[in-house]
């Protein structure tokens, strides 16, 4: 009725629910300061959204709110990269998980330049080698792609954020000339690490990234256009990497802990995938020693337990 | 009707057909020959076993043949030692995946004798060591776990494999030596040692194994006698680390091709769960580079397609 | 007498004879593949010098044929930055013998982006930082210096090689970008790579490298000009550095054949110091596995066993 | 004559001197508390001792008090094995420094069971083994061949430490392992390790250190006996080993600062040798973060300094 103000579904009651539990946490962890523009963020900023497989999306606390996406953007890289060049892709990147911190150049070393999945830098930046190569504008393709993955054209990479990067990134430079020694990067390194920063640097709301990943939930379909993103196959395939390796070095601890597939950023913001139900997308910038945001842990651990969505 | 051999079922046909399938591939991978007593075994035996959820065991080729079910034996290690530890268990053995080959002793090193988790050589170990110092006998513990798990009285040791284990063992001391060094080992590392490798050489069959293992696959409650073994938390906590870290430095690309948690030993068998469905155990003695066996893997990933089983 | 050519030298007759027997051994080893213009040299070529504390070079073979100098560049780098810098160039480098191949990324991860000791690859890039830093042209006072060392002005750089070693430096480029992560480059890495690059592609001949260096088994003094380069305490300590790091991972072993402090570079030079006594340079293209010349280490053993000129 | 004491020689004095001066630093380092036995001694004891080439020993301090030998003992056991094995033992053990602390496992697992060289303890225990391996009773040879060369017969070893040692073992046991897993060890674990332990297990004093090891100093001949112990050349290499590898990761360092081959031990022993001049020791139970003895080190640098003893 016009004028009357939707009421809360029952699932939005129980995303409130948690979203006011985590507030009411003490503060731990610490927001992302190896970049200024990442640490001047409001860090009690706090939202969770799901994304059911009806295309309806669920939501509470800052759930619009745009926050850096950082390495939740691998995982587009790497469903544009499979799309692309299909098992060819696994000649460059292993999908075994790493086993060290995130951003190590030890296994790299040893294992001769094929990084071990692509979730840790050095595969998310062979990931976008791909893209350099194969697009003739791979970052305008890859705001293509997740501006309609998402349904929402108004989704922007940040430019604070993406010269900060740039001009903080030896590390990943470090990497990715590593890995050119092995043969592994194909276009320039400065050209790879140029979109590696600039998909690090794309901003979205939780709301945007549970839709957007909805797919992968779905066996390949994205429920609210019914576009078929992937195959049954794949979504399965990036649904396993993420369980294996989406969380950092705190993978097996939140297979262990949530049992779903779920991938961080050091933004602060985590998406879990549970297959045949949807996808929840949780964001606060506070960070454990990990990099994964600690009140995203907490709201999408407690929202796993009181609906029983482990995949095991 | 007396006299009149029971038709196969759906189920033992389609298992029939995998397993002809696999037999007909070219031989590939060698038997384990880093003890005599395992390279002895006929390289040519192959079977394969379903336990579902009401009970039944259907079964194809030598599925009734005991094997040396090797670090298979590491997750009823497990269980015991999470019934008798709780969470205690956790703060001397990880659940991360290691992301090195299966006996590595560097990560160990790193980590200050902390392994990373229950299913690498030195965390079994560490269980062994839990065992040994809260069962007054271990072995005969261990024994009898299993059997009543398996519902049948006749599983082993086998002298001889347990035996060459012990005299072919020093790299296991290594790592045993090197936990006690970091005070991880409490027990004497020579009993420590004793219970590990006699838990690797029990003789199981796959349908031992498949039966044994199915409250894994139940939510924790063994099906063919309702008992419940572990809490519904703990069995999908053992499915994660099984997804993360149960096939060696294969296990991320087992989640990949096939989506399910999953063991497998040196012996040649390998264990998958399936989530509300069942447990599937396959075995053949020929192992690939990362000692998974060749035609185990073919099988349960040959069944998980036409059945659809990932858990993704 | 006019007219009448200088009759060999008793110490000219032992090179020449130990020139020939090296001569005569069977051909091994392989010239340096990994720049092109490195690759192109005739591998046959083979010389040695002397050069004694009175300012007399004794030669043999093709010792005034200049050659690329490669790593002996470090001894000078090393030099320059000691003179420059002071004790304040060991918070950036240290001394240790690295126990690595001669390019490894792994140990400098460990150590947080301190290179182990001037003579492997990172810890020269360090060095070449602190002279890009502290010179307005830091390439044109190298220069200088080892001509004035070496008291000839005809010393180049070549710029086929130079090239060359820029358009394949991505794995230096990925020391240089790891240690600036860690803050220990001071200017931009792409100038302290063109420095480091420029400096290994001198060319110099034997009776040059051997001239240039005498001061450093003279307690600091140049013979042929008694100028003081270096304090007599620094001189024991280049020395020193020579010995422990000086020929690759073959280091430990050149200490235990020869006894004599000694740099080796991958375009088939080796300079030894003989303290007391002069100075040694012997060349040849073929490479032994470590990266040192075949020809090379044979030359200078022999002399150093049939003079006695171990250090101990 | 009779009743007049013997006046103190001019070396006498000056080591008198740098002892006092050691005395009068203010303290710093710990005892070695790794083992009960070496944590219970008085802290506050120094001495140190030069043994001549005239087969004179000078003393001051607390030169005549046994201390525990440690580490000091590989160099006895390598000249052992030495001249047993003659070049086979580099077949079982390199030269090579380290390059890491110096019990660490990693380097060995990485090489295959080969130790980088005799002085990291997993080569010393490779040494030991050959000890057991050629010897019907390699303990009672150590002793023997320990007091032949110090001209003593009054070395016995400290049965306190001995078990201690036994006792608190098992990184070296970890060692062992590896190594044995690798092919490397040839007699039993135990019986390597306790000849191992028994020779770390020696007290001597610097003067029997200094005297015992004169040999090394001349060319392989022990000057108070005329006796031939080791070639000239066997000679040489032992210093080289030093050198490069004698005083853990603190070897290049003090290449560097002293420039002299010498071995430490944590029992607070330092042997430093001066080729063709004579042997010091030095002995302070306090030790530095890299475990070499605070006021050994002092001592030793300064004699060092004030005889112009490097042998750069």
């Amino acid at each position: 009725m016009e004028g009357t103000p939707k009421r809360p579904s029952n699932q939005e009651l129980l995303l409130q629910e948690i979203l006011q539990e985590a507030l009411e946490l003490p503060l731990s962890g610490e927001v992302a300061n190896y970049i200024p523009a990442l640490a001047s963020v409001n860090p009690n900023q706090c939202g969770i959204a799901v994304a059911n497989l009806d295309g309806e999306v669920h939501m509470a606390g800052d759930a619009n709110v745009p926050f850096s996406i950082q390495s939740v953007s691998k995982v587009y890289g790497l469903t544009m990269a499979m799309l692309r060049m299909g098992d060819d892709l696994w000649r460059r990147v292993h999908m075994e998980p790493s086993g060290q911190a995130f951003n190590s150049i030890v296994q790299l070393e040893w294992e001769h330049g094929i990084p071990r999945n692509p979730f840790i830098n050095a595969g998310a930046i062979v990931v976008a080698d791909t893209l350099v190569s194969h697009y003739s504008s791979s970052k305008s393709a890859f705001t293509s792609f997740v501006r309609n993955l998402a349904d929402n054209q108004d989704i922007y990479v940040n430019q604070g954020i993406f010269q900060s990067e740039k001009s903080h990134g030896n590390r990943n430079a470090a990497l990715a000339y590593l890995m050119k020694s092995f043969g592994n990067i194909e276009a320039e390194v400065e050209d790879t690490l140029d979109h590696y920063f600039f998909q690090c640097s794309i901003d979205m709301s939780c709301a945007d990234v549970a839709r957007s990943l909805s797919f992968l939930a779905n066996r390949g379909v994205q429920p609210h256009s019914g576009e078929q993103i992937v195959t049954r196959r794949d979504a399965h395939r990036i649904n396993a990497i993420l369980q294996t390796s989406g969380m950092y070095d705190q993978s097996g601890e939140f297979a262990f802990e949530v049992g779903l597939p779920a991938k961080s950023g050091v933004g602060g913001g985590i998406v879990a995938i549970v297959p045949n139900y949807g996808v929840i997308c949780a964001w606060s910038p506070r960070l454990n020693q990990y990099g994964n945001s600690c009140l995203g842990m907490y709201m999408i651990t407690r929202l796993a337990e009181k609906l029983g969505l482990s995949v095991y």
